[in-house]
């Protein structure tokens, strides 16, 4: 793929994201050579994808070019790469562009929805993890309320409004809350046509509690404002199937939606190569040792969503989410600068700076190191630490622009199609335009 | 599609683009029954859509949802429907989504690119009439850079880092510029590793001038500011074909390039039971008397780039932009409310208010009445009407914030790959991943 020799030895990091980006920043100015390969040539903020899927925000501004990440450091190379395997013995990733050899190898690839298997509902369902299924969940949404205008059948209509989410955790939390808020203040003005009361906002978690990742009073407190919201919560109910048109769960009950978002699960993306058994732990994750080395090797490393780096305190390894991946990012880059150097590496320790969930308007729940607050002034807490995180001056602007609007005006004014979703599954018989 | 019947006449609009959009607004209060329909929930603004294009500004914020202009207004429903034709016999449009009579048909559909028959032009080159349309060129330019990294044939490396602007109007003037002002400031940070200097941007216009519907001043100030910025314009040339590959042109003169954009004409869009060949003129536009009656009927109407008025001033119909179809809408409003009053219409005057362009940062002409001038000065009046005629305060404040970043940083942060584009004819052997 055309990438200079270079007498510094040879980073390869596959994957962009928050791990990716924050161990490419810490070798920015080192004697390294660094090659990072994305499917994608920009980094995106996971965390707000909802808010693109509810019309809230542009994806434009919750994604940042990789490129301008690694302006004017000349050993610095982006590759736009699909990663097809890894050869451990010639230390060669194989990509859909063609072949690059590595020193150093850092697997940062991230996480993908896990349905478990159930090809129904990987078809026929909507996953939430990249910015193109941000933006179909929200052409779908808008197309079955333009839908639900066409019928008669009131069954069908009642099923073209209505929402399943599946999977308590703070996307399923989250979504919920921004669709209730679109349910009470945008539709009966868009569709005043309809009886929007109708539209029902179901979200359905297998444990007994939702965020089960945060404290019990933060799961209490944002149960009370999803329903609050109108939010019907239903706990202990594990979803079976989806046929396109309707729910089935452990319990008998059943739902009837034509917008299904599966949010229960996600999986470490595999590389082949890396794939055999003995690496392999829960959720497909690698098993990494306390320098993110994974188990057999002294120079490939894991972070992130891919790496399971198992500790007293994290024994399953530490939560998926943005933090670990960021710190981990910046410890390996450290790392490998004292390795170069010949220096010995320091383990990871992971800081838990906390969680936190926004479920609404002025309603958001905070867990931090001895302190757990709700209500208004943690939703403001959250908002501002998503703008930190955010990367990007103009990006923090225009997300912060966006916010204050739709918080004065009630609304959110990205409820466009702008590429219309072609459904597997059509639950009615009638054809909206799909070109 | 469920309108309910109603005491008031029912006026169908074809079409939510300026003329249609300001027809509704006149409409608003009025003892009627509006009916609007557009293949898309959305109005935009396409004036800017060559700044989408190139990374200048995020496609939702020069976009507004129609159902936004229309709430509030009890009697007016909007569909999402393809118009696959007319009746006019039994007053009936019909659509994808089922039939609506009409007591007033307004056909506002707008224009759509004139490939004059070119299959291959069609297919391998690129076309900016749309939002879709533009985001597949924005995604298509960044793949071809990308591209471009990963070979070692210089000419191929050169074709894919180079342009052929087809049509010296405001869009391609416009392209041409933003695209030379990437050149400049942004390829050689994000692309290193390329020698970007040999870029070459041609702007290929078929008569004797560019921008021809404007002063001859303007249209010599344009092209001076394009050659400053590095711009190759070539005149009295007239493109045949593209291959995917190469460009061929009647003078003899080729171009090797992956990126071919065509802005050399447009043409209305068609609507079957209205296409009978008395009607029609000049690139497919309906014939309308004073009071935008088609050719024959009383009750329907037609405005915008669809309609051609013929006047002592304008003998081939107004000018295939914003201003009049904005004026055309605003005075079949009246002219309806007046009719279904009982009162006599009043015919259409064009109000010419002058037209611009802008090339680049500093950089445009402006037209008006009595008054012409060029450079900074133009600009800023250029983004002030701009500004001005964007739908949404919302979409004013991001365009503004978006244009202030961008002047100050000389950047264009959108330079985001969402959905790659999948290239009719691959000019390179080398696939970038698609999916």
């Amino acid at each position: 793929m055309n990438i200079p020799q270079s007498s510094y030895p040879r980073v390869v990091i596959i994957g962009g994201g928050f791990g990716g980006i924050a161990l490419a920043k810490k070798l920015r100015k080192n004697e390294m050579q660094v090659v990072l390969l994305d499917k994608h040539n920009y980094h995106n903020f996971q965390p707000l994808l909802y808010q693109v899927s509810t019309g809230g925000l542009e994806p434009d501004s919750i994604a940042y070019p990789i490129r301008k990440v690694l302006q004017g450091y000349p050993n610095f190379f982006f590759r736009l790469a699909k990663v097809t395997g890894v050869d451990t013995k010639t230390r060669q990733v194989k990509t859909n562009i063609g072949e690059v050899t590595y020193d150093y190898l850092v697997v940062a690839a991230g996480s993908e929805t896990n349905f478990f298997g159930n090809k129904n509902i990987e078809t026929k369902g909507m996953a939430m993890k990249t910015i193109p299924q941000s933006l179909n969940l929200r052409s779908l949404i808008l197309e079955n309320f333009e839908q639900a205008l066409l019928t008669d059948d009131l069954h069908e209509r009642d099923a073209l409004m209505s929402f399943v989410i599946v999977g308590g955790g703070p996307t399923g939390v989250e979504l919920a809350g921004a669709l209730a808020e679109i349910k009470k203040g945008i539709l009966p003005k868009d569709y005043p046509d309809l009886d929007t009361r109708r539209a029902q906002i179901n979200l359905v978690q297998g444990g007994d509690r939702i965020l089960p990742a945060m404290s019990e009073v933060a799961s209490e407190k944002a149960e009370r404002f999803l329903e609050g919201l109108g939010v019907n919560v239903w706990k202990n109910i594990r979803v079976l199937d989806y046929d396109g048109m309707r729910v089935t769960t452990d319990t008998g009950t059943t739902f009837d939606t034509a917008t299904f978002v599966w949010a229960a699960g996600v999986q470490a993306i595999g590389i082949k190569g890396l794939d055999a058994k003995e690496f392999l732990s829960r959720g497909n994750r690698l098993r990494v040792n306390r320098f993110h080395q994974v188990d057999g090797f002294k120079e490939i490393f894991a972070i992130g969503d891919v790496a399971q780096m198992e500790t007293e305190a994290f024994p399953h390894g530490h939560p998926m989410m943005a933090q670990p991946a960021i710190q981990q990012g910046r410890n390996l880059g450290e790392n490998l600068v004292r390795l170069v150097e010949g220096k010995p590496m320091k383990p990871f320790v992971y800081k838990d700076k906390g969680s936190m969930a926004t479920v609404g308007r002025n309603k958001a729940v905070v867990d931090m190191k001895g302190v757990r607050f709700q209500g208004v002034f943690a939703w403001f807490v959250w908002m501002f630490v998503h703008l930190y995180f955010l990367i990007g001056f103009r990006n923090r602007v225009v997300v912060f622009i966006n916010w204050v609007y739709n918080y004065i005006r009630f609304d959110r004014e990205a409820r466009l199609i702008i590429r219309p979703y072609k459904k597997q599954n059509q639950v009615s018989k009638i054809q909206l335009n799909k070109d």
